[in-house]
């Protein structure tokens, strides 16, 4: 264990005098109605942006400003009088959020937090602008407190992460000056537990995501009159969507695994020691037991670490009340595989394609479309910085972190990668509970103190590495 | 070739002298909105009924009359005045027409007739008011030309064939002393094609249709939190519904094939010899092909010799504009089976419901509802009437009839064989071409004619069958 300078024991101290204006401030911050999908919301989104850059420019930070995007602004800021011998971190944060409905199910209105239990209730308090908030008052706490922050530090905060992947994705395309870092800290995931379990975050999977459509009559014709003769669309695309999984759960798009890296013995480990509490998840789900899956993984495995093939959606042929005896004119699907590193999404697009235009019946004409894709993404386990957040959150929460890998995606992070070739590191402080995208979400107030500690520790332990090994290329 | 007698002479000849009377009261009828799915016309319906009611009353049958049912009323007349070592036949026609929209796609409007190169344009002119008043003619030819009829004559006109199979399937169960007959006569189909090729129809394929869900999650999830874990219930019905047909097009369901009648020499001989122009139906239904199939039987022997599988619906997830990265919670199918004799609808209900329950993972849980069924019906080709009904369109037609069965299903006619022991031949005059359910439907005026000749001849040579060779049993 590190011992903490008088730096951040000035830090800290700041944070504990300042903590019922910040709590003022969290609850200002929380008013907004920053719903992003919304298009009534287009002001608060505005405004909301506008209080953030001004929070940024009274604590201290240097070129604070909002970018216009197609959607909604993204507000960046730097401080980079730490000299080049320091690292530079960029953090990642998003001040959108969710549409609060339905509202009738709120305890009190999404955007007048309650406070009950050291508990905030409110849309946003975890998921995400609480965290962004955390990430103010630590650089605040550094910069007031102490004077200077022990490292460079930019910070990009997005308005579209509940809503549309583009703006972000073309703002580091176009300012790739404005995320140019050693390392990324996106700080929009949860804790282990509710007992104060940190959790550091080292992977996501990518996606690729169709539609496709199997055409068969030109319309819909009688089942009697030509059943047996036409083949039929809504036949044909289950045989063929049931054939892309076999019976040991392995997709069976030739060169699908190519590029799979499989999970080494340094992740396996951390996926033993992740606690899976079997009945909960049921419970969660309304599973009634989890599916058998890909041979050779265990459970936690095959939720993050492999790559899957689902139906998102279905439908074709006639839907309404009672019988209708057709044999429809076509049947379409949205179909998605979640991606593990080194996968390629447009790789496995044009397999997937080429696989399904291969397997389809000289009868039927299909058409498949890409909706989106993104890649995989998974950052080192050994990587300097995951120690150092680890070592911060045990630090401030006084047990030690565990590792995971998400099954989700966020097109930030490859996009980053690929863009300015800066690797993230997912360290977040939200309930796994915390009802995020769902009424009455919440954030326990010690979450809130915790990770604010957390951060300041986080670094100063950054701060004592080089650059390259910020990086994660040693020294 | 049998002589026709003096009575038939008299009969056709009355056709002659009447035949503009006759065609002004063809155009009385088919301007009668009779559209028994919508209910404003429940008035036009009823009306409709006491016309014929009028009509057969006038024309000399005994005990006309329209029987209320939960839907639209159905009409029934006897003359049974042929004494009982004539055969009694029973005549089925449906008064009832389907929805004339779209409207806008009719040269003139669907209830204006439009008389254009020996061709009636007119909602019901096939379909079937135009058989039910050629029925009509032909009797009048023989009541009030030669003054009696050479056998004995039910008639039974519902009002429900275009809408619901109910109220005629309530009313024989009824009233099975108003359908007691040797055999039955249903005028409700068409022509070999538009060269005055008579057709026979002996068979009709069965039907078993059911609706099915799978339930995965209690409701939709994240398919990246829990892709890889959470059964998906798209994936699972897809892989459930493909495995119910195998390589060879056959159904998969145990005991599906145990009481199938495999074609016979005479069945296969009578398929052979329909011609079949694939040019003309790959163009009619906008397939590049047919299927392949089940192995072992030709394109027409599929179409309506061999039962099937078809999924006539499907739903599920997400079905909106872009991605949505969900594994629904659940997805739903229409899936029906046509039959052949001697399957039993229920039998194979049984089957398929308990199929479906052994095949499902127990990840999920499985909803079967049976949405409807009803019986195959095949009349053997050497049945008299059959016979007698070639014989009749061959002397009106100038030209051999050729056999067929049809794909589809009519529910009354394996009604009347349950109720009340009934076969059923099915014989009619519409064109095969004739835009039945669809805008600027038409009848050749040359097959209307031909038609009431046919009838003639018909109930002429009947009458020289026993009432048990008219029920097939020999003598």
């Amino acid at each position: 264990m590190t011992v903490a300078s008088t730096d951040v024991t000035t830090a800290l101290a700041y944070l504990r005098t300042n903590a019922d204006a910040h709590l003022r401030g969290l609850d200002t911050f929380l008013r907004m109605e920053s719903v992003s999908a919304d298009p009534t919301h287009a002001d608060d989104m505005r405004s909301t942006a506008q209080w953030i850059v001004d929070e940024l420019t009274r604590i201290g930070f240097d070129h604070a400003r909002m970018a216009d995007t197609r959607s909604h602004p993204i507000v960046t800021a730097d401080w980079l009088h730490a000299g080049p011998d320091r690292p530079t971190v960029l953090v990642y944060c998003h001040y959108d959020v969710q549409p609060p409905e339905p509202l009738d199910e709120w305890v009190r209105p999404p955007f007048e937090p309650r406070y009950e239990n050291d508990i905030v209730y409110a849309r946003g308090s975890g998921d995400d602008k609480g965290q962004l908030f955390m990430h103010l008052r630590a650089a605040e706490a550094w910069l007031r407190g102490v004077g200077r922050l022990p490292l460079n530090l930019r910070v990009i905060f997005e308005g579209d992460e509940e809503n549309i992947s583009e703006p972000v994705e073309e703002f580091i395309a176009a300012h790739p000056e404005l995320v140019s870092a050693d390392i990324c800290i996106v700080s929009d995931s949860d804790m282990q537990d509710d007992e104060g379990t940190p959790a550091i975050c080292y992977g996501l999977r990518g996606i690729a995501y169709w539609e496709v459509k199997v055409q068969g009559p030109f319309q819909d014709v009688h089942s009697g009159q030509y059943g047996g003769g036409v083949d039929n669309p809504a036949n044909v695309l289950v045989k063929m969507l049931a054939s892309l999984v076999d019976a040991d759960g392995r997709v069976t798009v030739p060169g699908f695994y190519d590029r799979v890296i499989d999970l080494g013995e340094a992740d396996r480990a951390a996926y033993a020691e992740l606690p899976f509490d079997l009945d909960l998840w049921k419970r969660v789900t309304g599973v009634s037991e989890p599916m058998t899956g890909e041979a050779g993984y265990t459970l936690a495995e095959r939720l993050s670490g492999r790559p899957t093939f689902d139906i998102n959606g279905l439908w074709g042929g006639y839907t309404g009340e009672g019988s209708k005896t057709i044999i429809p004119g076509w049947a379409a699907a949205k179909l998605s595989c979640r991606l593990v590193p080194d996968q390629d999404p447009r790789e496995i697009e044009e397999a997937m394609i080429e696989h399904l235009a291969r397997i389809a019946p000289p009868t039927v004409r299909v058409e498949v479309r890409s909706l989106s894709n993104g890649a995989a993404f998974v950052t080192p386990l050994e990587h300097p910085v995951i120690r150092a957040a680890a070592e911060a959150s045990e630090i401030a929460f006084g047990k030690a972190a565990l590792y995971h890998r998400s099954g989700g995606s966020i097109p930030y992070v490859p996009a980053l990668a690929a863009g300015v070739g800066v690797s993230s590191v997912m360290v977040g402080w939200a309930s796994p509970n915390g009802n995020f995208h769902a009424p009455n979400e919440w954030m326990p107030l010690a979450n809130y103190r915790g990770g604010m500690d957390a951060i300041v520790h986080l670094w100063e332990l950054i701060g004592r590495l080089s650059p390259a090994q910020a990086r994660g290329e040693g020294d």
